[in-house]
């Protein structure tokens, strides 16, 4: 008998997902692989047919900024296959047996089938949270749709456009309710602004959750300023339908808004519903897999990406953050041990980053490690400032201006958090605090790094060093 | 007797050179004295008429982007008075006897001046490097002006309105000769595109000789496709001038240029050539003061600014760097220590940053610490890679491209160097190499960092990141 990964004798991966976590670690493992002169023979089983597109692109798309749903995608089925990866479309996967090493999927025409593995990828992403207000007959009410997979892309054109059509006859806009104000909820306020929709914002926790109020203050009134209707504090609890089935309004207690569309933008939640069988799983927050730093989850399984939580770096704990980047990451790293490498998995800040653009109204909104409360909780002793100016030298035209909230430890003057909210440049410089917080820098360092300065792109103190330096003066 | 620094006998402090450096030090030490109960007196001898603008500015004040030269000022002599700073202006300091801590000087009228000081602060800045070709008469050929202070913006701005003039009556446009094509003779080229000239720009070391060539070879193609001349290896040694004296032509060995105006654009020097009796003062690169960290020079004399040293943290060693950010950055510990605190310079990196922009072209251009010749020759064996994509996601409209270099030492992985060109939002990524390098991160570092990701401002790894990675996977 010839030894596992030997040319006679491939290890057999099977990956379950196909999307950034599922493909980055399916390619990676081969690659490393091959380096080493050990074989792989990587299945994927994947329940769409589609595979490795930017979800994160769906609101351009459906604003119309997008040539098509195709253009997401970064890797078609065809290409994995190319590349060597048993790629299988239509196949959903429905339970795995530890101890025997079976995966039980069903198949595109509706029937069993057991793939075995000597090494298990699980890799099923997340899966929007539906309210069951929303549901109706085993299915969503028609006019209500969440923004997740490549495929609600031309389904919401298909939608606005009959939306829009039946308008058209009564000579109105269509009326958008938007369920959930967080970076989804956002960036569809904007896309259904650029389809001409009269657009309304649920937001019962606040515009932007995840900020702090300076940020969420300034995003809520430049959504007010571009005729978004945010409707602070309400939370979605019902629909009315029309006669034919279709929703006719949503209801939020004593509120009832008319509705020709509902975007569900309530939260996504790890698709980790896999029935196991054999042992079990290490689960964290909200019940996603939870990996160690090289992604493995248990003896021969592996898990990344949406579906996994990943290490937070100031909080020392692992956290459910489904991002495409960590996803891609994880994916990676994983690729990498399972190919016969080393590598660990280095962890996440919480950076994101969103924009609301409509009618000449322009704000970028970006943050990195933690809030105020999150801070307290963990242990710190934390204390905040806000700072006011622009991004460029203000003596050229039209400097668009930058608010930035900068969080440091008290006691040991550690950064522990940087949000920014402004006009055009400013919120991509959220990475230069991300790099700071990676080092576990102070804030005193992010005040004096030699940053990059010409008027037309900074001032001579960026903003973000003004802020810290400002904080830095008052610990 | 009481205690310098008592209200009774206040510490003199005596400043040469009333901009950047000088006026941080100077509104610094006032607020650090204040706040630790210490009276400081201080005078402040400037020998122009301006104080505290942004020369950085002047580029774009010539290209008509700014409202005027007083925009360019950041805080007038009004109001470097109403601080409560003594502030002469037409004072030139000639010497200092530091055995009897006096300043000499000439004063508005002619006069000579003497001032006594307890701390003296030098803050005298760079002066541009004027060729002796360009001289006649005691001062410049007319037609020929460099681009530093102040006072050259509207003076650039009458040499082209009647530079225009004559080359409206002629039928032509106005021939604009640069000599040097370093980051002033780049955004002069932009400046003076956009005055409607015929630009040359001679490049004797060829275009941005602080870059490598990847930056360096993009830059010369977009100079070329908008219309500037570029003699590239070209050193001007010589003039020819008209009847009536001003410049007519500029000589390069055997390549005569036509010349209606003339841009010296061939860098600057420390202004330090005070004369220093009762002892001697520490200097470095280019006979530029060398004070310690603390911007200590001597016994009771400090230095901040373009007229001194900054330690490199790289090389760990001082250079001469002379940029706005060190000399404001200096200049506040250089008055934090003189108020009474204890603050230290934490070093540059040799960030820089610029652009230029020209009938439809836009390249942004920027740095951050050592380039390969400066790594090896500092004892590092340094490993580069050139990596090629996009600021923003592909599948956007006219997604920026972005070239970025990475430099990284093979034995220890530590991150060196980055160098970015690419369109709008390209450069000033920079800051996040920039902050890797400050904590003396790897190539690794830069590669995992949890950067902001949505499609309008990055790829889902950023190209810094892919850069990065890609070296990483080759060391």
């Amino acid at each position: 008998m010839s030894d596992p990964g030997s040319p006679d004798q491939p290890v057999r991966v099977v990956v379950i997902g196909a999307d950034a976590a599922g493909m980055s670690a399916a390619h990676q493992a081969l690659r490393t692989a091959a380096s080493r002169g050990r074989h792989l023979r990587v299945t994927a089983l994947e329940r769409t047919e589609r595979t490795s597109y930017s979800a994160c692109g769906l609101p351009y798309l459906i604003a119309g900024e997008v040539a098509g749903a195709d253009a997401l995608v970064a890797r078609t089925p065809a290409e994995h296959r190319a590349a060597g990866i048993d790629l299988r479309t239509g196949v959903l996967a429905t339970g795995v047996d530890l101890d025997v090493r079976r995966v039980h999927a069903v198949g595109p025409d509706g029937g069993s089938l057991v793939v075995e593995y000597d090494e298990l990828v699980l890799a099923t992403g997340a899966t929007p949270r539906i309210p069951s207000w929303a549901q109706a007959d085993g299915g969503l009410v028609p006019g209500v749709a969440p923004v997740k997979t490549l495929d609600d892309g031309p389904a919401w054109d298909a939608l606005l456009q009959e939306a829009t059509a039946d308008a058209d006859r009564r000579g109105e806009l269509v009326r958008a309710v938007i369920v959930g104000a967080g970076y989804i909820g956002v960036e569809m306020a904007e896309a259904l602004l650029a389809r001409d929709c009269e657009v309304h914002l649920l937001a019962p926790g606040g515009v932007l959750p995840g900020f702090e109020d300076p940020v969420r203050e300034r995003m809520g009134a430049v959504l007010a300023a571009s005729g978004v209707r945010v409707h602070a504090g309400r939370r979605a609890d019902g629909l009315r339908r029309r006669a034919d089935g279709r929703v006719a309004a949503v209801r939020a207690v004593d509120l009832e808004l008319p509705a020709d569309v509902v975007v569900l933008a309530t939260g996504v939640q790890p698709r980790s519903a896999l029935e196991i069988r054999g042992g079990s799983l290490p689960t964290g927050d909200l019940g996603a897999f939870a990996p160690d730093e090289r992604q493995r989850l248990a003896p021969h399984v592996w898990a990344a990406g949406d579906c996994a939580t990943v290490e937070h770096r100031l909080l020392r704990r692992r956290v459910f953050l489904p991002l495409g980047t960590h996803a891609n990451k994880q994916g990676r790293v994983l690729g990498e041990n399972l190919g016969g490498g080393a590598a660990r998995s280095a962890g996440a800040l919480g950076t994101a980053i969103t924009r609301f653009r409509a009618g000449g109204h322009h704000l970028e909104v970006a943050r990195t490690g933690l809030g105020e409360a999150d801070a307290r909780d963990a242990g710190f002793e934390p204390v905040a400032l806000l700072t006011e100016g622009t991004t460029i030298s203000g003596y050229l035209p039209a400097a668009p201006s930058a608010a930035v909230w900068v969080l440091a430890d008290a006691r040991s003057r550690r950064l522990l958090g940087v949000q920014i909210a402004g006009g055009e440049g400013a919120a991509k410089r959220i990475d230069t605090a991300a790099a700071v917080l990676w080092a576990e820098g102070s804030v005193d360092d992010l005040a004096q790094l030699d940053l990059a300065y010409a008027p037309p792109f900074a001032t001579v103190w960026d903003v973000v060093q003004i802020a810290a330096r400002r904080l830095a003066d008052r610990i």
